[in-house]
């Protein structure tokens, strides 16, 4: 051991950060007790350490709660509903989303706004606006809005959009256009079926390891967590599902292809060219013709269902997952998706014959990627708490 | 620092591994004045760990070689050709082989047998029997054999082959079968396709982080390499490219399936009724047609091309992976295959639009399975070489 001071101070750090992000994987309230037995830090240094994060409004002490061993009261602590927030902004097909989260992953602000124009610096400016009303919502709960993430519904990386048909975007640098807009915040732009899958995971402790989170809208992504981690492949462009081929010789598809199951799956392809009602959205137009029992959508999501089975069975077969999330619309309309789907990947997936494949509906509905990209904070806050404290001091 | 023994012999054996993969990682010989720098360890340390890794039989010293920077004579240090072995045991459709390789990975034995009997305990009584050969040929070089691993053409965990249908095995403990006749030696067995992308991965520095390697053979497999680590799906069971619909009302697969990858691109597909002349494997025969021009090999071989072209742009639309290798068959026939698996991934990979693909023969041939498997060494030597060490002193 060495009296160093700046050694000294990063051990400091180093233990603050330790304990936070104990708090930060409990389930529920944590005791000072608990976190010297977890970490191996003496309960003075426990003490100290969870001052400094009251103080940093990173952690909270809950009211006396039932000790459940021995039914003594005891303090618990948990995350701060008062501390660092992040802003999550998604451009999807239906309309333009801002959402805050707490670093419990809570949702405490959602906003919705129609797109009216898709071009890509009009979409921005009114993002921008949405952030600012969402930042001083937040700060009226008492948070601090740290990060600001964009989701897009194509691939991206250094935040550089390449393509985003659905927006009619090719090449655009939303990074910086976001940048431009927003000051303060640290900026970030993601897809939005790894953001949706990355928030499924958070949303909760029932969740394998390992999902495929398939986001249904105007055009399809998938989101892929292996080993509880986003797969985002060499550049950051993986997850494509809307554009494996189902069919060589199917329907051309706008990327220039054929037969890519956005041509038979995309609410487009399930619509047909039946006019949506004003006062509905897509996906909730076709469940109440569904529902109504009217045969083009009963055959078309029919179809959907098998071609996303073909899909996702490739997917299975490639990378061992079993668990398929059904997210965006394809979540509202699983009722109608899952046993197609579940039909196709029994016969199709070689490991089915032995091991059971899950289906469900996703749990978050159309704010996941919002949520997802709101809980760049969590990241971004666990990873160096005590910079946090120290620069909101 | 303490002077308490059991502390300071961990310490030894952490930097004696230190300084053994440094050596292991070098892609030349490397002197000891490089190993003080690159560990920052001091040149005592190193040459007392030197001298422990040489008369451990790891490390070995080069003759004097001409220092790139002054021109001066230096002695380098290399892995030794007279330690550690690793044995690989395959089962391939067109035979049994059994390689020896050590720790540079050079294959220094390479054995191979016909495939009689294709029912379990005979093959691995042959491969038992192989084994006993390779031990005695590596010994001869004075190599000791540590690890035997086999590769099957199939999706393994735990040693359970759950399927191989080249083989006709279903739920074959394969490696309770090999534990009962090869003793003294760590075994394992693992996917073949998963095994020849290590090995490709292994041989060569140009090979990228990530890629797909395409084992063709009378089944298709595929390893997947993921920033330089193989993806294995949740149990062990990812790659199973040639399960991957095709077409989903094409031909049915044995799987039970209907239009895999299997139905028109496995030498099988490819081979049609033809019968294969005695003195050719099935590939070698697919080849002497093409070449002579004969039309339904030209045409199965496009189908095939097409077929794999379509299951690839899938698999790269979903993992983001650039680069594929054409391995096993692929190889030997990959001047008929390359163009068209490049035009299929053209048009059906989305981000083929900005960034480019590569499609090239694997460089292992048909053993690379065998030296992936035999490759178990590096890993197992590596994680530990004090134990191995102390154990074979």
């Amino acid at each position: 051991m060495t009296g160093d001071p700046a050694r000294q101070e990063r051990l400091r750090e180093l233990n603050l950060g330790l304990v936070f992000r104990q708090v930060l994987a409990a389930e529920g309230p944590v005791s000072r007790t608990e976190l010297a037995a977890a970490t191996g830090l003496t309960r003075p240094t426990i003490t100290r350490i969870v001052e400094e994060l009251i103080a940093g409004r990173l952690v909270a002490e809950t009211g006396a709660t039932p000790d459940g061993r021995a039914g003594r009261p005891r303090v618990g602590l948990t995350l701060s509903r008062t501390g660092p927030a992040g802003l999550g902004l998604d451009i999807r097909t239906d309309g333009l989303a801002a959402c805050v989260v707490d670093l419990a992953g809570t949702v405490r602000h959602l906003a919705f706004a129609p797109l009216a124009d898709a071009d890509a610096p009009a979409v921005l400016d009114r993002l921008a606006l949405m952030a600012t009303e969402a930042v001083a919502a937040a700060k009226a709960e008492g948070l601090s809005v740290v990060t600001a993430t964009l989701a897009v519904p194509g691939p991206v990386d250094g935040g550089i959009v390449r393509t985003a048909p659905a927006l009619g975007w090719r090449g655009v640098d939303a990074g910086a256009l976001l940048r431009e807009r927003i000051e303060g915040l640290a900026t970030a732009v993601d897809n939005e079926a790894n953001l949706a899958a990355r928030a499924e995971l958070h949303a909760s402790r029932s969740v394998p390891e390992h999902f495929v989170y398939v986001s249904g809208g105007l055009d399809i992504g998938a989101g892929l967590i292996i080993g509880g981690r986003l797969m985002r492949g060499s550049h950051g462009w993986g997850g494509e599902l809307g554009h494996v081929t189902v069919d060589p010789e199917g329907k051309p598809c706008r990327c220039g292809s054929r037969g890519c199951l956005q041509t038979y799956a995309s609410l487009a392809a399930i619509l047909g060219d039946e006019p949506v009602p004003a006062d509905l959205t897509a996906d909730a137009a076709v469940l109440a013709w569904a529902d109504a029992g009217r045969p083009e959508t009963l055959a078309a999501l029919d179809a959907a269902a098998s071609a996303l089975g073909v899909a996702l069975s490739g997917t299975l077969n490639l990378l061992d997952i079993d668990t398929v999330l059904l997210g965006g619309s394809f979540a509202l309309l699983s009722s109608w998706l899952v046993s197609g789907v579940e039909a196709e990947l029994a016969q199709r997936v070689l490991s089915a014959a032995w091991a059971p494949i899950t289906v469900r509906p996703a749990t978050l509905g159309p704010d996941a990627a919002a949520i997802g990209a709101a809980l760049a904070v969590v990241d971004r806050v666990s990873a160096d708490p005590a910079a946090w404290i120290a620069a909101n001091r």
